[in-house]
């Protein structure tokens, strides 16, 4: 007997109770109560969020007290009609058989009750077969294929960049070493794990035009916020011969792409985390019907000014041409100014990197965050330097050793025009469109400062 | 005016040449010559292999002057109309304007000569810009989305497995440690670089039923062969309530799948390939029209036996029940005996994993290898011990540390029934397909013991 998953049975529904045909299912139990005669068990196979009733009968199913004494967590087999309940308006399957096909020891974690999402983290290796990890993992599965589904569709190639790599691009310092069990060292010069894979994904943007990496990048950041992990995922596109403006439509035709991508796709999950954050719906028709704020960091910065001269109190009210801006005041520009996404443009060029562009001003480059209403920046984009001598001097002004990235600098010298790209970190924009509280809620298995268990 | 980009000028072409519209490029050069009144120069931008012709001259070329001192690598701007040339029965753009947008230096390494593998290797950075890197990581990336969609359409979940752990799948040791720069440990126990995502991908599948990690694993091997490399993306689907068999043909299918996507949508890269290494034309025919043979391990060792009886002489004649066979054997088999890929079932438990499914007969493992000509093992795979005393009893036996995976053990009890899964080296994938002779060639960036500069 063919087995089918529970969403094939769901959208097929109508047909299969007209026709009155026997399915089939295996799947895990999550709750399962009987009253003497007749017994209920919740039962999902992870094709949905919802999972399927199924009703079991002293009178008409095979192995009636084999189901009573299944427990939460049993690998069944079910085989019966499918019925629609007009009690709750759901579809059930009515068993004719049952089997268990491996029971669940009594002490399976994952009972009726609701858990917090710390008592989850300590049970990793269980969590996903909650409903909330389910729609998360999910929408993240979802978003992932949406993000290569736009860059095919528009000629990107993806490009792996190292893991492992002997250059720092960000300069920060935080990153992890890499050492082997061994005496004598197995690359040189030391090798530490990724922060970003964008000076090598550019050396592909002058090949393929348009490219990006999607892949694990690493911070050894001590920080337990709800924001940082030591492991994430990142998306960095790479586009040639496109300039500043160019590539803020990029970002947001990318970002209305996907979100309408996941919408249409996970409505189940979207529902279920609407349920638990009802703010994600706005936040979602925002991000694809708004068109983004475009705004000079130096505008920015007055639209601050005047918000202290007119009583508003920051934690810093110290506003000042050439402030890095906290996540205070960026959420305060995207939710209190504009209640909408907003890209900043231009920023001073001491609180960027080394590899952006200078603008004609030599004071400012050529950068653009995008601030999102109720997290701050989730996206950091430049166009890069093109200019030998200027993206030598900055590298050596900000004291990054120029040995390890003289290849990158390089690049100038052979036709290296306007080349401009962006980073997402991948689990904050989970988070955010989810509303998910706690990135490490939002991949499988978070890395941060501790105990490492699975 | 709008950019086109050059794959598109040419599905285009006939059109564009009747309405004789006037087009505009952004690119590269790869050649440039010219005989006094006319230059020819060879243009990419990465939208396919081959690129265009443009076409200048004296009397009709705004900055004609300019094209013929554009010298190889420079990026261009090209305006003009496109022509049919019938002595080479290509479209080339007879340009109206042209612009060397940033020159290139005299010194750009990829002159017109043909340049080996390895001195390519040697400028990672720019190997990008040849033929043959573009063409290979263009069917990379077009392989990674088969893989993608593959899954996707059937159900399966991607899971981001971590990259940071502490467990040991496969036991090998030979595990990059991972230390950070300060005083006291970001982990505990001791972190280091994942080998395989398996054991963390089981979870989910006791979850969503269909799940694939597709990520880079490591693996700190010193040798320098054709076939290894340090860091390497994995493809590791995971199944629940499939056995052995059914694994075998869920192989079988996606190989089948991934291979006809690329024949389809990477027609000029294979046709590029297969000039170089003709061979692959067979191989790619016999991937998705023949179909695989199934061969017990046992039936292999009498055939080995057989083959050295009558005469056939391997490095290793000692062939006998138990053996772990050598690459030798494993290529006679799918090369000499079967001329196409074999599935290769029921290993001796001894030279197999501990997660492996021990068969009734306490002797062999649920595993099975798929063997291919000209390259031998691609991959993996095996239905897992699902009983927890079973799984315990194998852990201890072959030494490994109970405590790093009890969690892992702990699934077993609960509702851990039939679950299968292998795992596939995508380099090597890449490689198989392609015929490239170093799989160093089939990653942007490959990572292998010794210097590392990128």
């Amino acid at each position: 007997m063919k087995i089918v998953r529970i969403a094939e049975l769901i959208t097929n529904a109508k047909t299969l109770v007209e026709k009155n045909e026997i399915v089939t299912i295996k799947g895990w139990i999550r709750t399962n109560r009987d009253s003497g005669k007749i017994g209920f068990i919740e039962a999902y196979d992870g094709s949905n969020i919802e999972g399927i009733q199924v009703v079991y009968k002293s009178e008409s199913t095979i192995n009636f007290d084999e189901a009573k004494l299944a427990r939460t967590g049993a690998a069944i087999y079910v085989q019966g009609n499918l019925n629609f309940n007009s009690r709750n308006s759901q579809y059930e399957i009515v068993a004719t058989e049952f089997k268990t096909l491996k029971q669940s020891d009594e002490d399976f974690p994952l009972q009726k009750k609701q858990h917090s999402m710390e008592f989850l983290r300590e049970i990793a290796h269980l969590r996903g077969r909650t409903k909330t990890m389910q729609a998360a993992m999910s929408v993240r599965n979802r978003l992932m294929f949406a993000i290569h589904n736009f860059f095919q569709a528009n000629g990107f190639k993806w490009i792996a960049t190292p893991i492992i790599t002997s250059n720092d691009c960000e300069g920060a310092g935080e990153n992890f070493l890499i050492q082997e069990d061994k005496n004598k060292p197995f690359f040189t010069p030391q090798a530490s794990l990724t922060v970003s894979g964008q000076l090598n994904v550019e050396t592909y943007a002058q090949s393929f035009g348009r490219v990006y990496t999607f892949g694990p990048t690493f911070r050894a950041d001590r920080s337990h916020t709800n924001r940082h992990l030591a492991e994430f995922w990142m998306i960095e596109p790479e586009i040639a011969f496109i300039d500043l403006p160019q590539l803020i439509a990029l970002e947001e035709a990318f970002i209305k792409n996907i979100c309408q991508d996941v919408i249409k796709n996970c409505s189940e999950e979207i529902k279920f985390f609407t349920e638990l954050h009802p703010e994600i719906k706005d936040r979602l028709n925002h991000l694809v019907s708004k068109e983004f704020k475009k705004l000079e960091y130096r505008d920015a910065i007055e639209l601050l000014k005047k918000a202290v001269a007119e009583g508003h109190q920051f934690e810093d009210n110290d506003i000042f041409f050439g402030k890095d801006l906290a996540s205070e005041h960026e959420r305060y520009i995207c939710e209190k100014i504009f209640n909408c996404p907003v890209f900043l443009m231009n920023y001073p060029k001491d609180i960027k990197a080394f590899y952006m562009k200078l603008n004609p001003d030599n004071e400012t480059v050529a950068a653009s965050d995008l601030l999102v209403p109720g997290v701050g920046e989730i996206i950091g984009g430049s166009q890069r330097e093109d200019d030998y001598n200027k993206l030598m001097e900055r590298t050596k002004t900000l004291n990054i050793d120029v040995r390890s990235i003289q290849w990158y600098i390089d690049l100038r010298k052979y036709g290296y025009y306007a080349s401009s790209g962006f980073g997402l970190g991948f689990e904050r924009l989970v988070m955010y469109i989810l509303g998910i509280e706690n990135v490490r809620d939002t991949i499988p298995f978070p890395r941060y400062e501790g105990k490492i268990s699975w």
